[in-house]
């Protein structure tokens, strides 16, 4: 893939489809203005970063007094820049659970502060989250969660 | 009411009883370490900083593309403690309806970070938001939103 | 004057009577960008957690080394939006100091940035804080402090 | 006292002097967990960053609608560290006033959390202010102020 | 060494090889508490939020006065986690140069504050940069940089 | 160029000549609108922030895993303003290495966002560090680093 960014002008996915990835979202903020980069849009750092504590929330409903280390983000595209005063929210869903590990995969859809009803879906990433112990070494999940 | 600090330990609010207040959250967030007070535990002042942002997201039901200020917040009771790692969840209703304000009712509950599934009713509020124009002035609400 | 938002509210004091809750400030700050709210104007949020914090200065008066809990905020009516500059100065009263909880006032006046010598009073709150031992039992105050 | 690193400074004034600047702070603050440095003491740059507010605060008396640039900050000498939960005031003095710039002393204070009441000059600064227009350029500043 | 969560990947490079990529790092910064998660260790959206402006700071080579956005960020795997104090620096290549989007390579390294020397590769990632004109629409590079 | 603030101070040096004094820089960051001050331009206290860090890098040098405070900060000279997007790099230079202490030469430098290859010594200090114990007693410095 070359240069997504066309996708917003010209190809954009359709943004009214109904995210169906999970009934509630893992997190969901409204971005502030000292959220901003330099050109006055929401730092892409910021949605990182939010992507992180979501999949991280799902990775402990397999353990959920457990530790998780972040590993692995897959690839990112985001499709639409995100805005001060939007409402945005993370969505997940397991995709994959190994012995120590869950991968996650997490929905961003924001709903635009200044037209409140309109949805467009920013991103979406796999995240890979390793179970460790007090010394940060692997820890088999639990059974049966 | 003068010591509501004792129902924290002795006299808790059944934590159990679930949240029917709206399916979904308002504002959904992980609390970090940076939100901490001097004791270790969440600062209050970031938990009203949510209540306040929740509401407003309730409060643009009423406009979507509006502008809302903040007017007053009704009495906020702590009820727990919240914690670093704590998934704090602000779930809203509208109570109700002026020609120019909105009155919402924001419920906050917490996931503790150390056991997963344990969730306990924080606090709850009600806040005043009125829709104002440009100039800060009260703007009617448009109608049947 | 153009800020008519308190217009909202019936039994807005006189915003330019002189503050006589305290001589002194319990916390004082200059708001900055970082603390706007997507309209531009300050959070109403970041104000709340200075109330907070200032109510907490004025309960140590009545303990000086020991641990107070946040445990209610009584209602806050914001007459007056705060800006990007505003020197804003949270002053407090001790209201009631009961066995183990002290009730403070907290009055908010934001002194204006481009007009610097204009001061109105944007808000005032009465914050309960209960003196707890570490594991956050309420211990009685210290006697005749 | 077993903070000696003010040993250091040759020149180092009596840190239990009362503080005589101004009757009222600039500033003042409670330092919190977001504002500490790897070794777990407050920040230095988060002093600095306040002294540099509090100095600005002082510039405005001088021309109350004006804007002013820091262009100096004389030696700041710390004589003792800042730990989470102090009560920190920046007490400010006009040194001099010239044509554009107004330079400013001020004095920092802690009020210790673990003990209320016991109180220590952190340190001092010197901070010139240059009063300047819209593109930065100075500016004379008011007379008669 | 105990910190054996990169086991979990199959490709990890050796994190003791020097690292080539560029003589002088993007962006170097020492991370602090306020950028701890809640196990204590450096929260992986602030290394992913660093990536981001380190990328763009190469982008801007190809384009010194334009406008640039995040399009994509290719697999990031964390080999190592990072703690308080530690100076991380974000190295910065140029992988590919399209017509309006630059793809630059960051690899991240961290230099342990307990044991200044000791360097490891934390990660790397590929990011994708789309030139823009002021309304987000893509724009050639400009010939020749 | 207009931004003549610098015309207030006598000893200013030729903000054009080159930065010899470390060929790598110690911190390096982009700065956002998060940092700005009410006028729009970055807020000084968030450069002397920098500064410190910057200089604890260089500190760090002579006792890799030692404790440093920072005891004094000598006069610091803003000749320009740094503006949001700005990549600014903190380059060091020990200047004495005492019995306990490190004095070390920091300076700023900015290279415009508009303008990316423009760049300006923005002002440079000398900073002061104290190798302490884990009381915060001077400790002599390792010999030999």
């Amino acid at each position: 893939m070359s240069e997504p960014v066309n996708d917003r002008v010209s190809e954009a996915p359709d943004p009214q489809s109904p995210v169906t990835v999970a009934p509630q979202p893992a997190i969901r903020v409204i971005l502030m203005p000292k959220d901003t980069n330099a050109l006055g849009t929401i730092f892409g750092g910021i949605i990182l970063s939010y992507i992180d504590q979501a999949g991280a929330v799902e990775a402990h409903r397999h353990a959920a007094a457990g530790r998780f280390v972040t590993v692995a983000m897959r690839e990112v595209v985001f499709h639409f820049p995100v805005f001060v005063g939007d409402l945005v929210s993370f969505y997940t869903e397991t995709l994959r659970r190994g012995n120590t590990s869950v991968t996650v995969k997490v929905v961003v859809e924001a709903e635009r502060a200044r037209t409140r009803g309109t949805r467009v879906k920013v991103t979406e990433a796999e995240v890979v989250y390793v179970h460790v112990d007090e010394g940060n070494r692997p820890l088999p999940l639990p059974a049966g969660t």
